[in-house]
């Protein structure tokens, strides 16, 4: 069985974070497990933590924008936080420019971000 | 004759309920019907709720898209309500992302969404 990644809640916020090499089933995992669990605690936002992942490729960048859009679709607000400077410069070569998905520099500064509701990501 | 969707009214926003298993013609009728109901009661908001759809395909996806458009082409706004966790990542795995439509939990934070002008769909 592939191993699961907690999902953690703080207030009407879920926090996962992300690492590197992930297996595809642990992804849909996450995938399922995030979108249950917006519905099942109301979660009005979620915080994607990368600060693990030194690079990321085209599986990993389309793994977050797919999490970002099922939280969008759930009317909760995304924020991707501790992205690294290496990891930003490869998403946008990459063409993923997580369209619509907010970002901060941490997770203080995420979990700011979805309490100011006109600054973070549009629903 | 197929069946009819019934489209209730609270306020000046309009319900509806979608089932699964819809016809091709009773989806035609239903659109049809909410256009006409949006002039007649000159409603301001649409609500769309989707709690009865355990999966959805292309097709109820499109027709979600599709009513979505025509409310918006007719000033109405448009929330999804009631949203299924694997309804959502379906939507997203479809590349339906309901661009310009707005989502909530349930049907309460949905009629609230539409009494804040700034937090609702784009018209």
């Amino acid at each position: 069985m592939s191993e699961r990644i907690p999902i953690l809640r703080i207030g009407d916020v879920l926090l996962v974070s992300v690492q590197s090499d992930l297996e595809d089933q642990t992804v849909l995992n996450l995938q399922e497990d995030l979108a249950d669990q917006i519905v099942a605690r109301s979660a009005g936002g979620v915080v994607i933590d990368i600060s693990a992942l030194e690079i990321v490729d085209s599986f990993v960048g389309r793994m977050l924008a797919t999490m970002a859009a099922i939280s969008r679709m759930l009317d909760a607000r995304t924020v991707v936080v501790g992205m690294r400077p290496a990891v930003a410069i490869t998403l946008v070569e990459l063409g993923l420019s997580l369209g619509g998905v907010s970002t901060a520099l941490d997770l203080e500064k995420g979990l700011a971000k979805l309490r100011r509701p006109s600054d973070a990501a549009p629903r």
